[in-house]
């Protein structure tokens, strides 16, 4: 094989690794779109496949279970997370990047992604790979912000672990109003996040030892 | 009709009447349990009419719908909260009895009963007559906890409706743990959430103006 033809031959199998992945992102999409307007447990494999404008034939050698799809989807999120952390971290200044990696992500949370997000959460109690994912992503969650808490904080009465145990709650339950309340005063509650993470720095926030 | 057999034929509507208000709560538990077990999607009215041990046929004549179903538990679960708390309220102690309450209910909860309330959440976004019986549930809560509050707060800096936007996702987001964590700390989460409303009512939790 000359260089040139070697050089195509990789050029066409990158392109084809690039059309496959654009595909992939496409149909995560064309899912999200989909569980978000009729919710996970009303959508089939085939309101799917038709979303993301796919015969099923097809549709199938991407993802083959509404299960797979959505911890593709899932897993994108998470790597988005990561990626945004990343960048505002990258700014330099540690406590903006935390307080503002948190508040963009509930503020721009639309109701439909946080109805989604209940749905995932239910889907969790009774599917294993599904709560696998959960679990994971709570882990991950949870080691960022109390690593974050344990050195932004500004005060040694600040425990970080007792911090999130009172912010874990409170972002879920806020997701959960996001989701449920039609006119939910996201500004608000934004803003009660806010206060309550920039007391915890400050060693303010009322905490309980935990138990274990 | 005599005296004697119009007191027979009333006793025996009296019966009749005490046998299905029985009936309708053998069916609610019943219901749970199903519910509970195999979530509420997954349910069928076929399931549900044989855990009560009834024909469909007399299944039906009581309830017509899951839809009815779990309308008919929620209002039986509001109806309870609302016995406890006029019960606790009665033994004097406004203050003991509204952390009794709230400590009591959290504690008790078990990881099925909080999965069904994942659910019923999740169903509220998509069917309105849940929504609205969700909404209610809210608004009598709110009401409640708002009103208590501002009659058992300690300073003059504790603002009930501010103090009631941090206490309502922490309530949430606890549901959520409970039905999402396999070894989830309920000691440690009820105290973190008792340590908010004692902090709340002494003025020193941190909250933020409601933007409405």
């Amino acid at each position: 094989m000359s260089a040139a033809s070697a050089s195509t031959a990789l050029g066409t199998v990158v392109d084809a690794r690039a059309g496959q992945a654009a595909r992939r992102e496409h149909i995560l999409d064309a899912a999200e779109a989909c569980f978000v307007r009729n919710g996970f447990h009303r959508t089939t494999m085939q309101d799917l496949a038709r979303e993301a404008a796919m015969s099923p034939g097809n549709f199938y050698r991407y993802f083959e279970s509404k299960e797979a799809l959505i911890l593709g989807w899932a897993e994108r999120e998470r790597g988005r997370g990561a990626l945004l952390v990343e960048s505002l971290e990258r700014q330099g200044d540690r406590r903006a990047a935390f307080l503002g990696v948190i508040t963009q992500y509930f503020t721009a949370i639309t109701r439909e992604a946080a109805v989604l997000r209940l749905d995932i959460w239910s889907e969790a109690t009774r599917n294993p790979a599904i709560a696998a994912m959960t679990e994971r992503t709570e882990a991950e969650a949870k080691a960022w912000i109390v690593d974050t808490i344990a050195a932004l904080s500004t005060d040694p009465a600040c425990d970080p672990a007792a911090v999130y145990a009172v912010l874990d709650p409170l972002m879920k339950g806020l997701l959960v109003g996001r989701a449920l309340v039609a006119d939910f005063d996201t500004p608000a509650a934004v803003a009660t996040l806010r206060a309550a993470i920039e007391a915890g720095l400050a060693g303010r926030l009322p905490t309980v030892e935990p138990t274990r």
